[in-house]
């Protein structure tokens, strides 16, 4: 999988890209970034990518014509699946659009800032607008990242333990049940002793009756939707 | 306002709380930023800090005493109003609890990883529990970011036009109406004509058209609810 990423802030999210679980997916070639400063794509002299909007709204508007010619660019050099913007009024990001999305083969995310991209963009150049929440950022690198991280964290073999992601939050509409390590006591505070007990099938039984009984209690939501499973769960 | 994000992966979020609005904020005194890397505060000799959950699942769990010894220590130096563990199960993450966070004087951000933390941290030492949203991420780093970039921008002064953060998505329980800029017309796609019509009063009557439009057809939900208004409005 590729992932090129367009922005006109390449070091808010270079230091993400390139430790951790994202780093060593790259290094186990499952995938590859592509951090394409916007301001390379401009014919400005001064190399502004953004102009004040038409009609005197406050703000400032990342213009068209930089994006089209770093997206033409880009598309010149491969084929891609999707062309993404992050924007707080797009398609909710979920597990289940993550679990999709680490099935294509290359997309791009385009990420807003200032006030936002000229809308010709959203409507001529972009197939797919994603929100990561209700809530307003400086720009669209965050969600990039975060996009990046929980798609990649799904791909075979990018976590070290594959059952580690198969168990986690969502992917079987359930909460994940509490967690405990050592020490068994810390200031009084003593793990529950079902989990020190040794027997298997309980230790089962009752972290289903916790991942239960923390949905019903937290995100009874969940319990009414379809998360969709892992894709490569089969696999 | 200071916030501390306590972390295993500093260099993940570091180049994004020191660029852009976020850098500048800093720079004007708005926000001091802690971020502490967890393992300055173990004890043990390689600078572990987790280790395998009890009752054998898959994963690895992040130990209390490490996290207990630096919120400690961070709660020696000043008063906290919030220690925060951001977590797939927590209360979800809009506009409204940003704009509250925004009128704290400090708080802490706990950033999960691995397989989670040893739950007696979120018993004992969390107070509050924040979800970016139905999705799992490597670590809680790019949420804490996510959160600080989000609380910090609508503090009055931090970006450059307050106008801009008041007319945003999500502050009106509208999303924004599209924007556009220069040039007018872009490969025979052209900027709607209101907007060149120099008619302001036109223009907001358009604009607010848009903004119930898009809204009534993408998030019919926000219309029913009440995201609040950003807390330093009237000041």
């Amino acid at each position: 999988m590729r992932i090129d990423i367009i922005t006109v802030l390449p070091e808010m999210i270079e230091g993400a890209l390139n430790c951790s679980i994202l780093k060593r997916a790259q290094e186990k070639g499952l995938v590859q970034f592509g951090l394409h400063n916007l301001r390379d794509y401009t014919l400005d002299k001064h190399r502004r990518v953004d102009d004040y909007p038409f009609g005197g709204e406050a703000g400032m508007v990342l213009q068209i014509e930089p994006i089209d010619r770093c997206i033409t660019h880009l598309k010149s050099l491969r084929d891609y699946d999707e062309v993404i913007f992050t924007t707080p009024d797009g398609e909710k990001f979920t597990q289940k659009v993550a679990n999709e999305l680490s099935l294509k083969e290359n997309f791009i995310i385009l990420c807003g800032h200032y006030k936002g991209v000229d809308y010709r963009v959203r409507e001529h150049l972009v197939t797919r607008e994603i929100s990561i929440g209700d809530f307003v950022l400086t720009g669209g690198e965050l969600a990039a990242a975060m996009i990046a991280d929980a798609v990649v964290r799904v791909i075979p073999g990018a976590i070290g333990d594959e059952q580690s992601a198969l168990s986690d939050s969502f992917q079987d509409n359930l909460l994940a049940p509490p967690v405990y390590t050592r020490p068994a006591e810390y200031k009084g505070w003593r793990v529950p002793d079902i989990l020190l007990s040794g027997h298997e099938r309980k230790i089962a039984e009752w972290r289903l009756e916790q991942a239960q009984e923390r949905t019903r209690r937290l995100r009874p939501d969940l319990l009414d939707s379809t998360f969709g499973t892992l894709p490569h769960q089969s696999s």
